[in-house]
């Protein structure tokens, strides 16, 4: 259940000496064919890292037969030399696997922003991972990509006849625009780069796009989709779509799961909305509000700050229209208290907020974490 | 140096058994006159506190001869219950000091969201404290609407024959668009309503407004200016809005010093952008930033995650053209590392950030605080 599960894939993960610990931390995936059909979604930071730039232009070609991808070093705000470094990577790659150019090997760094790779040490391990290539390397390669991940994130998709496979890394900036920080999935159907482009795109807006960690946008956001045609059966758009935001829907939970420093897995479902978009805004805005992170952190089923945090966005509503449900509690209706908030239940890890805006019809669901001690120890040691 | 330092003036404070700590709660501050004018600047928030929408509704009657402010309980979210609440208190208040209408009694109220007052004991507390009023009271009334602030914020600022003194309070939920939640002017000069809020809004634009301490916007924000014109002096426009203008930047400074659970006062300044706008907005974006505000907590000039936060913004700017110093050490130029990181210094308390659009001559500062474990620890413990 790795990139490696659809046909048509190879994948390996290595240790090339980029994170201190000597832990895995790069991962190659090679695309075998038939077809090398890609599609790829990006950041929307405008600060974007060397590698970022790189695979959005070699994108616009379509094909992509290799996926370099590191970790250690995210090559973000490291000026023309780091864009020379993710180039030179792209090279290094298409020439020791043969039968592809640089403009087919997507790249894709995880780490620290402001400092240059180490070049030598990186490329040693292309070379190393290049002999490693195997059917059986999914699992390395997802281990190769987590940062502080405390475990790899896999998934897979069964359609009739074909597959779709991933893996993805993040635990931190998990942000509005684009959860991810790293994610490769893979499938053996026969799909044009459209087909792949609106599955990934739709499969994204309601995944990694609703995942709001800690509200940060990362300057290395990349998702990609690799479609080898290796099991010769093409899917309807609908199953294809369905199957990838099946997949993607899977590894951002266990993003959420896994999120720096969490105690808590917060699903914000706002109804009623007058539109998808309101309700996700609406959504965003309580995933991002420190005071009600720190209340669930508390076990507090704090609604009031919710309340506040809903009254900062345009969205259609009333304010004394507003109810709010912790793990089924509607503990405010008509914008004040109702049921009594002693009977919320937060002792457990997931906790579900519902917010019933009086307004329309539309449902949108926000998935957060709550902002703990351990949250604040892990980002202010990361670097040093 | 209090509100009661203009002449005409007088306040108190009293504990009204709001608190269960038995601490003041409960401050009175009135107007002897002989002018009543007015003005007032409110939470942005569409979830508005009672005592707001109360407030903001008799300022159209431009005169103001009390205000009643209590800590203990924000009255937000209290439904029509709620606001009969805060109809009645500035009824009790009129009733008690005569020569006024209820329509002349601004109400202010800061504590838990979500809970009704109790009305007996809030009344009683009006009675003591209209039998309290004095000069001298300013102090006590200072005290009187703290929360979770260690200490009370007080000001006075000295004209030509004339004064402004305040009060504010506010440790958390220092928000975007309002940073305090309650702050009081009160002045001796002599000046219209349309001065007073000319002034008031000038005054607040450069400084509660730029203080964004956990990003988190208030119910309850007020900011009132009082002039009672004792002095018999009418000074300029300008004259006036200065004096103002320092009174609420001296607040704002104490009240960013005061924030739950800081460890670091950072001033974010923004140069050469376009406009005073963008580096509003770029300043802010930085300032609401968990990872970059985590950093700090950490002592760690972690650059990149300034540049991050500058990638979310609209403004003008071009990535490669970014330069970014932390307490006057220029660790990016152009996109990228430049002077050693480790050459930062941030082991003091202030810490100033200088963010280089290169886009243009304009320029703004915004005030925030680190993320640190007490920051988490206060906000999870607020209401249990």
């Amino acid at each position: 259940m790795t990139v490696t599960s659809p046909k048509g894939f190879r994948a390996a993960g290595v240790a090339a000496g980029l994170k201190s610990t000597g832990a895995l931390d790069l991962a190659l995936v090679v695309n075998d064919g038939p077809d090398a059909t890609a599609a790829g979604v990006f950041t929307a930071n405008r600060v974007k890292a060397a590698p970022v730039l790189w695979t959005q232009q070699i994108l616009k070609g379509r094909a992509v037969k290799a996926v370099v991808l590191n970790s250690g070093g995210a090559n973000a705000c490291t000026g023309p030399g780091g864009f020379q470094d993710t180039h030179a990577t792209a090279e290094f790659v298409a020439s020791r696997l043969g039968g592809m150019g640089a403009g087919q090997v997507a790249v894709c760094s995880t780490g620290l922003i402001g400092e240059r790779l180490p070049m030598p040490k990186l490329l040693s391990g292309v070379e190393g991972a290049s002999k490693a290539l195997a059917k059986a390397g999914g699992f390395a390669a997802a281990e190769a990509i987590m940062t502080t991940d405390t475990r790899p994130k896999i998934v897979e998709i069964t359609g009739d006849g074909w597959t779709v496979g991933g893996m993805a890394k993040g635990a931190g900036m998990l942000a509005p625009a684009l959860a991810t920080m790293l994610c490769v999935l893979t499938t053996d159907a026969v799909a044009g780069a459209d087909a792949l482009d609106e599955a990934l795109r739709e499969a994204c807006r309601v995944s990694f796009d609703r995942v709001d960690s800690d509200g940060c946008m990362s300057t290395n956001d990349t998702v990609l989709l690799l479609a080898s045609g290796a099991s010769g059966i093409e899917p309807t758009q609908e199953e294809l779509t369905a199957a990838v935001t099946q997949a993607c829907h899977d590894l951002a939970q266990q993003l959420l799961a896994d999120a720096e420093g969490h105690t808590k897995q917060i699903a914000i479902e706002v109804v009623n909305a007058d539109s998808e978009e309101d309700a996700v805004i609406v959504g965003r805005e309580i995933a991002r509000n420190n005071l009600v992170k720190t209340a669930l952190f508390g076990n507090d089923p704090n609604w009031g700050r919710i309340l506040a945090a809903v009254g900062v966005t345009d969205a259609v509503y009333e304010p004394d229209e507003l109810n709010v449900a912790i793990n089924d509690v509607w503990v405010c209706r008509n914008g004040a208290a109702a049921e009594d908030r002693s009977k919320v239940d937060l002792s457990g890890v997931k906790v579900h907020i519902t917010v019933d805006l009086n307004a329309g019809d539309h449902t949108a669901t926000v998935w957060t974490n709550d902002l703990s001690h351990a949250y604040v120890h892990e980002n202010s040691a990361y670097s040093s």
